[in-house]
């Protein structure tokens, strides 16, 4: 059924690398899961100086979302087994690293920015990320409060951490 | 300083449109801003069927994130003058659809799903939009109290509209 060598590019202009995100975390194996199995590990968004103009007005927010390429990630897999579950899972129903174009979202903490540095808490992304966006975290667009969390309901991510599943092989072997 | 033809694009793979979200909104003037103030405007999302496989277990969830492309928005600007304010502000710090690599997300609330249709609520994304991904709307992951909110800070989205300001001319030009 799925077919990656359908070609539906050609509508997706190229995107470019807005800066790196540098954290603690050098291989999926023991990255925290989520911004809530982080904790307090901090990272540095180094936003390439071209870009520096449009950080005016970020550090009044105390997140933000980080919005970045999963560059390591195994190809798309559209049906995985995720983290928290021994279950097989649709992908879109999972936040895992193994989807079609490797988008990763993750709302951070804002801790200081210092030129085109912005200092964050509760990095969960492997160290040389790419980054696609940075956009301000703002309850009134973000914050929803829901019933219904699918097969989420009940498991914890407290501490969780990841595994080379959806790792690239390259990456792993580059790793070791 | 900021100069478009710099190329870091190199290093990010060209993406693939995963379907298209269908709304009731043509143009960019009267379009919500955010999910917030579309109400309960719906919409569909159609995933190509070659993706559809990857849907499994989404409909658990009353929620789900819409990551797309702005494809009708203006080029990127890094100082912007958005929907809500009358300052110029960092595009970072809003959450203006004229960026660097035109990502769209939007948190809409999962009404059902029949085959490869996603039928949603609370769209604010115009007709037609290609879409990038779709991500479980975790509270756990994507739920935070945050004390500081910048400039948005005391304003109110409900029942605000965006205008042209933010739309690629040839759009406009199409549209009238």
């Amino acid at each position: 059924m799925y077919n990656p060598e359908l070609d539906f590019r050609a509508a997706v202009p190229g995107m470019a690398a807005l800066g790196v995100i540098r954290t603690p975390f050098l291989h999926a194996k023991g990255t925290p899961i989520q911004v809530a199995a982080a904790g307090n590990t901090q990272g540095v968004v180094e936003v390439y100086p071209e870009f520096a103009e449009g950080l005016k007005d970020v550090a009044g927010f105390e997140r933000i979302w980080l919005i970045y390429l999963l560059d390591r990630a195994s190809a798309p897999q559209l049906i995985v087994r995720p983290y928290l579950d021994d279950q097989e899972r649709g992908v879109f129903a999972t936040r895992s690293s193994a989807r079609p174009n490797h988008i990763g979202i993750s709302a951070v903490r804002l801790l200081s920015i210092e030129q085109n540095c912005l200092f964050v808490e509760g990095v969960d992304i492997l160290d040389g990320t790419p980054l696609l966006d940075i956009k301000p975290y703002v309850p009134a667009f973000d914050h929803f409060e829901v019933a219904r969390t699918g097969w989420y309901a009940g498991k914890s991510v407290h501490g969780a951490t990841a595994d080379e599943r959806f790792e690239a092989q390259d990456a792993i072997e580059r790793d070791s």
